[in-house]
């Protein structure tokens, strides 16, 4: 692995917007980024989470990204900044760089409908299925396994995993990244109840993906019964996330695996929804809210708080909840005291039992 | 699109059983069912529930199907029914139909065991593989990517979406969907301990899925150890639903995403389970019993009752239950006071304080 | 189906280390293990917990493997062991034995990159694909549609089920079986906030799975940012569990169905997680510890012991809480009455009342 030097990824840094200093030898030579458990010599590593801050003395690791006040020994070049966490992502790119995809052109073993249009320079492996009347954008990398609807529009630069399958009728937009396994625009749990049994709704709606939207592997997006379901530009999703149908998803969110979004919901910019929480339909989170994890949302909620519990409620009023439950059996036998004392009271008063004996 | 007349529609609603009246102009031409947001002129629209009332003004729909009682601006043509969500159920049946499937015949790049038979106009896409002795009925849609094991038997107009896997020996009755990704029969979770380690348990049952069965994306339904998991005829099941070796769910079912119910449970018939339930093992559930989202069922429920909480408890108690919970730090408090007052009270009383002073 | 006797059986559960007893006749054919209630006469079932005792006066089954104080009707003859439920694991093995796979030797329409090595005896379905330089033990079984990245290594006798994608780099051991549609070794939610979006981290890690490991189907195991996410030896997964970036998981583990254990959590040896677990990112949980249904852990666990509840606590604690919680209405009765007759009684005093009245 071609090696960069300590100054050269300072620059880089740097030139991302985050300041920072080196401490120590700016031509060490780094090879690779590692954690500080894993590094060998050669290699830089960081140090964001003070609980970890035990293991730096071990390390073998030439350089350490860390904080400005950092205590590290003297041995360790530092490079020292405001935001470690900032900067080893920066430091990642820089060493590194983003993920080589296989090159294989358009494999003779996909089919293509003849009225499928694909842009310049696809990628796409074998067994993949593309659509009558699919739209796929330019420099397009397309796993084995894929299956794309008819209709389905992709814009550029998308990268779709193995074994992805994307319904008819969905619309994705540019530098999207879907990872293996994930379904896109199934059909979402619609039925009308008739003399006890359940009349399937047709799905006619659609998905519509914004830019630079990263799924997971395993999730379910569901397409809208009417109209469409929405997910916002740049927003994250990890691994095995469902989505509702008619579902709106804002821009920059940022969703933990297992989490399951019902149906019309609405959930505003920047949310984050951490992992196993449940939204309920016809709901709406408002804009930089955050929600803990296994938090059941079930009535709406405003922006720029913090919420935790099933029921959601705000994160203090949660905490005091907590600490209150934990304290139950306690207090019922506080409470149990309590009854014991007045009884005994009263029953001093009723005796009769002159005050002061 | 080809458009119908609003009394085509109202005319199809009333021979699905769903009584309706045309207030406004019968002969205004239909051309799609939309939201009440996103409809365009010419289109049909639904207001079914009260909240979104408010919209009513402002939708662009030529047609709207309401409540009898509800108020519409002047210009919207109606159609008025008691059940406005059942009829505009049957609007989209009759406006666009339920999905139609690319037409595959049966592509050459699919493997069928010679053993194998496949019932008239199958429509089966490439890279199917179906195993040796594997039965598929009449007017069978299997998508790209699926696999169907040996001794698979598989009823008529059965639709599988692409990449999904059937396991040796399942049984699929008439007319089930599939969608994309789910694995039907796969092994559960049946180890032995030993010196410490954990042996695997052969898992030599099945999995019997009777007709008119939805499932969506992303489900596991596991195969029993010995004898079969059951899923009854009409139950319908959302995407990432995990069902556990040996469970039996009864028939008209509602199972609503990442619900996971362990192995050997029995579900009684028209039950109903909110997103993200658990239910535990070896447990049933009643007849029509309703399970509120994110509940933990860890013993027998009776049927016909709506439950809620982890454990699950009847909705009553657990409304009373989280009211509490809201007021506990405010009991700690009272209970704290009441304390205070007590001791004052007894030192009252020792002190020997006249009383009346 | 081939038949084995009674008397063969019973010794093969005693050359598994489990002492047993025929009570009744051993020359009994038995041609399969089976449920109570499923079977039929000329197999054998098991009856090991106690709640379904009632069904052995029923059973059409010829034997049935008990406990030694079990009573049973005498036209049954019995395996009496002190372990029924690894007795029948035995037997089961001993009747059926294993699930055979398909043989397909390797399929011609599977693309191996030229620089791919594959053991003895492969057995790989069609429409696989394998990635340059990656390299896969002898008797690999893996079935149509998987998908092995680059530099990905696998050990001897390793099953992938259909639809199984291995992300780059990733190393899985021997006797390892990953269920249908999993996918293993995508990047993990990885992004650094810059100017109100998230940029991505390159992920660069990889994940290392151990010998004896089985997975589920719809699993999502995520690599490492940097370094790898561990899965210990013999570790077991039932369905759609995630793993996030990072975490260790040890030895023996016993994972239910949808549990979530966010990046950078340690899990100890022989560590048992019920269904729909969370655990939270950089926690530790200690050796052998248990984890009930639906529990969060929130902060770091002692091994050995038992726990639930979000946030999880000690079994007996979580038990006193859940009663506690129960009875809160009552509670909240029992100080507003605590209330009211303490009031009075202050009163009594205020008013000068002679005691003993």
């Amino acid at each position: 692995m071609k090696s960069v030097s300590l100054a050269d990824i300072s620059k880089f840094i740097r030139q991302q917007g985050i300041a920072n200093d080196i401490d120590g030898d700016p031509e060490i030579a780094v090879s690779a980024v590692n954690t500080l458990e894993d590094a060998q010599p050669g290699e830089i590593s960081f140090l964001s989470n003070p609980r970890y801050h035990r293991m730096l003395p071990e390390t073998r690791a030439s350089a350490v990204i860390v904080t400005r006040q950092t205590d590290a020994p003297d041995r360790l070049a530092l490079v020292r900044t405001d935001d470690p966490y900032a900067a080893v992502a920066a430091a990642i790119v820089r060493v590194h760089g983003y993920r080589k995809h296989p090159r294989w052109g358009i494999d003779v073993r996909t089919t293509i409908a003849a009225s499928a249009r694909i842009g310049e320079n696809a990628n796409i492996g074998p067994w993949v299925s593309i659509a009558v009347h699919a739209e796929i954008g330019d420099n397009a990398t397309i796993y084995p396994g894929c299956y794309i609807g008819d209709h389905v529009t992709i814009g550029h630069h998308v990268t779709l995993f193995p074994n992805v399958t994307i319904y008819d009728r969905t619309q994705i937009g540019h530098r999207v990244t879907i990872h293996a396994g994930t379904s896109i625009g199934q059909d979402g749990l619609g039925y009308a109840p008739r003399d006890g049994r359940w009349i399937k709704i047709p799905q006619v709606g659609q998905i519509i993906i914004d830019d630079d939207v990263e799924i997971g592997a395993g999730c379910a997006f569901d397409r809208a019964t009417l109209g469409a379901t929405r997910i916002g530009r740049g927003s994250k999703f990890s691994d095995l996330v469902v989505i509702g149908h008619g579902a709106k998803i804002g821009q920059d969110c940022m969703v933990v695996g297992q989490v399951g979004i019902a149906g019309s919901a609405v959930i505003g910019d920047h949310v984050t929804l951490a992992g196993q929480v449940g939204v309920g339909g016809h709901l709406t989170i408002g804009d930089g809210a955050r929600i803990g994890a296994q938090s059941g949302v079930v009535s709406s909620l405003d922006g720029g708080v913090e919420y935790q519990g099933s029921p959601a409620v705000p994160s203090p009023d949660f905490r005091r909840q907590s600490a209150a439950i934990q304290k139950l059996p306690e207090l019922v036998q506080r409470i149990r005291d309590l009854e014991r004392e007045l009884t005994e009271l009263r029953q001093r008063m009723d005796n009769g039992e002159r005050p002061g004996r």
